[in-house]
């Protein structure tokens, strides 16, 4: 890490602006705790602001307003602190810029068309009929089938496996361990065994798309699986066949998706929630860790627990659950305060 | 798919029989509704028959007594429609033949016996004393230990790892990125640190089995890890050391199965399903998703929940959970009104 | 397994004693159950001492006071039987010699480091700055990114990826398929889409840690992931970025841990636990099977259930859960006993 930039021309390129000395040489970035007078660091909301008083970092990434907490201090003023953190990051960890170099051990197949460059490590297998965008990037071992089309900027890490027919558009990230297109999970039983379903379909993965290491993402029986564009996919998530996933959602770890599943734009799964077959999950929901999922839902829902329900509902319900001993308890105690009540109301009850 | 295949071939394929024109032409399977005049889609309950009556495909694969709903329709009537849907998906998209190639990039040890036609993508390593059957195909970057044995007409993606000692009964298929005898999850206490227990053992894979990619058997501590022939395992499942799986079960996606535990025959188990070790779940139980299952499971049992209970209980159980904070109100209810009786039956209570 | 030993050898290796005939020659280890005259079988508690005394087995590991259960036989008596099994097995399966041979496939890049003995299998990709300890072993396919360091006797099985600037220790098993340092998942939210938080952290595994098949540790977003020395972690685990895993705990299979939560030494986690981001669980902790972890949980608890609670709660929690059917009719028939009683008392019931 040895750039230097101006707090303005950071501060430029997050559509911010700054406070303190704008022309102050920011070195690095580091975490509040550990900055020193050189780096920049995030304070993006009062817990960090409060912080951040007493951090020894030259300057700071901060939301609308905290001037007034940190005066005398250098900053970058944005309405998305957090947003802008990003953007800096990279301007200190650019990616690798596009180069063409195709390693010596690179197995290719047949007609392979590559529009730019394109950089390989060492024993990537490349099938027959494959075609790849420009400035990809493709790491060690990683195999990919026949017919696959990869767009511009993507970048596969090491010992990936793409299936045969996969499609990829620009700037994807695939990380180590993932599959692409293995065949999804049919089978039809007959006399008590189980033929398997030929799975002739194939995965579509739009731009901007990042997954995570170890996640399968299975192709469609006919047709495709489809991942929307921006969505971000988390490690050793996996997904079935002819399921498809709108536009800018998120998939936390562990999370699993039966098959032919449709999840919607702007909607978050957390980590280790398994969702039901053939079922629609709305826009903009948000499902809590862990919960499963078995009914569709409607757009904008938050929900929770296993099987799911409102999260308001499901926070009750979770305080309630250790108590349940306790209201055992207490419906025995209402049954014996009754029972012995009408013991004292029986006809000559008194005169005995 | 450029084949065309008469009605009646399908049928003949699927022992089935055919209504309407038995010579029609079908040059393709699609889905209802998307399915042209040249396709046979499938109809399989009245659910989808209703939807066929407006498909535009020209045949459809339906259970018995559909030719009423669809007079006049070019139909292969089955008495099993979903396994003869498999069935003639497999005309259309058949398996590769067999054939001899290995790649130059292969690299092979010592006493490799092959019996027969063998195809091997680019960086295939295969360790010493390997033994592999006809017909099998093994893809690239995939590693195949000392002493491991294949049977005849398997198929293993790319990126598998198969660890040493590894057998394989015969059309057995692997999907990427499964890793099959690592050493299983054994660790002796002493003094708060953990000595590792070596594992001996293997991983015994019977006829006609599937595995999913992404998923880890482990191999046994001593003696086998077991999975019956025609057991079907979807991706990223785990698999324990000396875990035994009956003939015809099914594992779906994710589920976890700890060390020792037999799962007896025709057994299906949901998706992320959880098993503890040392246990028994015996032939023909279901388990729900998501379960845990932490005792023994009698056969033909259905059982859901964690730890899990018999379904039925279970779908009581599910529905009643969203309700707890309205059952804690209730006897909170219940025990003023009680209070409340109790005050005015204290004498002298009327009298103030 | 050609070697013999003789009894008192044995126990030499593992600081117990002996009973019987001493020079007793073992050729073997194997379960009680199938154990010949020439093998050594562990009895470690009374359950399997009563199994040991009609087995075949020539000789017998087991607790102190085992003499007058199995009188006449040969005893190997340790005050921790288990661990003197793995101490033991060690003996009859020792790890493979360090040797050196580096496959003439290897790709190596620049600046490489070796101290002492290397056996890489083929296709090993090792990237630039790399240094690698003496008596290490490397597996078929595995990837080694730029700036890995990698202390001495690992072994890194086939098909694993190392992301740049690992750091592994001394002794450590990284089984295949598992993936080291890829990205964690952070992104920042603007205008409805997720822009990355570059990653320039790393992860670093200390002395004598095994890790299983198919797991995913993310590299910090700055600093360290990392695992402390003698941990232990089961296949198809998942750790976020910036998490520490304290000496000497246990990750079972599945297991997932959100990001830049701390988990203290000499803690369990039980398989398909889900852990919380940002959360602390202290030293000596059990958490059960299927657990999910949501707020930080002190030293030395023992807890269960989702969300966490006492564990001795949770065994009341979980035989309730099946009753809450029954439960819900009891409050119905209060209710309803109280109404009836309430009507009885309306002035004018009896004249009725």
């Amino acid at each position: 890490m040895t750039r230097v930039f101006r707090l303005y021309e950071l501060a430029e390129a997050c559509d911010a602006i700054t406070a303190g000395d704008a022309s102050f040489e920011v070195s690095g970035i580091a975490p509040l705790e550990s900055a020193g007078p050189g780096d920049l660091a995030l304070a993006m909301n009062a817990q960090y602001l409060r912080q951040a008083a007493s951090s020894s970092a030259g300057a700071f990434i901060v939301g609308p307003g905290a001037e007034s907490v940190l005066p005398g201090r250098n900053l970058i003023l944005s309405s998305s602190p957090y947003w802008a953190f990003a953007a800096i990051l990279k301007l200190f960890y650019p990616d690798p810029a596009p180069c063409h170099r195709i390693h010596a051990t690179t197995v290719v197949g047949r007609d392979f068309m590559c529009r730019g460059r394109l950089f390989t490590d060492a024993y990537v297998v490349i099938g027959n009929g494959v075609s790849v965008g420009d400035g990809c990037r493709i790491g060690a071992g990683t195999a990919i089938g026949d017919g696959c089309m990869l767009g511009d900027h993507c970048r596969i890490s090491p010992n990936v496996t793409l299936y045969p027919g996969t499609r990829i558009g620009n700037r994807v990230r695939i990380h180590s361990g993932s599959v692409i297109g293995a065949d999804g999970f049919g089978f039809a039983p007959k006399d008590g065994q189980w033929e398997k379903i030929p799975h002739s379909g194939a995965v579509e993965i739009d731009d901007d798309v990042e997954i995570g290491a170890g996640s399968t993402l299975d192709r469609g029986t006919f047709g495709l699986t489809r991942i929307g564009r921006g969505v971000k996919i988390d490690d050793q998530v996996h997904i079935g066949h002819n399921v498809s996933i709108g536009d800018h959602s998120l998939l936390v770890a562990q999370v699993g998706i039966a098959g032919s599943t449709r999840v919607g734009k702007h909607t978050v799964l957390a980590g280790k929630v398994g969702v039901s077959g053939h079922i629609h999950i709305g826009d903009g929901v948000q499902v809590g860790p862990m919960s499963g999922v078995a009914q569709d839902v409607p757009d904008g829902q938050i929900v929770s627990g296993s099987p799911e329900m409102p999260h308001r509902v499901w926070l009750k319900v979770q305080r309630i659950l250790p108590r349940l001993p306790e209201m055992r308890k207490q419906i025995a105690a209402l049954e014996r305060r009754l029972d012995a009540q009408m013991r004292e109301e029986e006809p000559g009850h008194d005169g005995r």
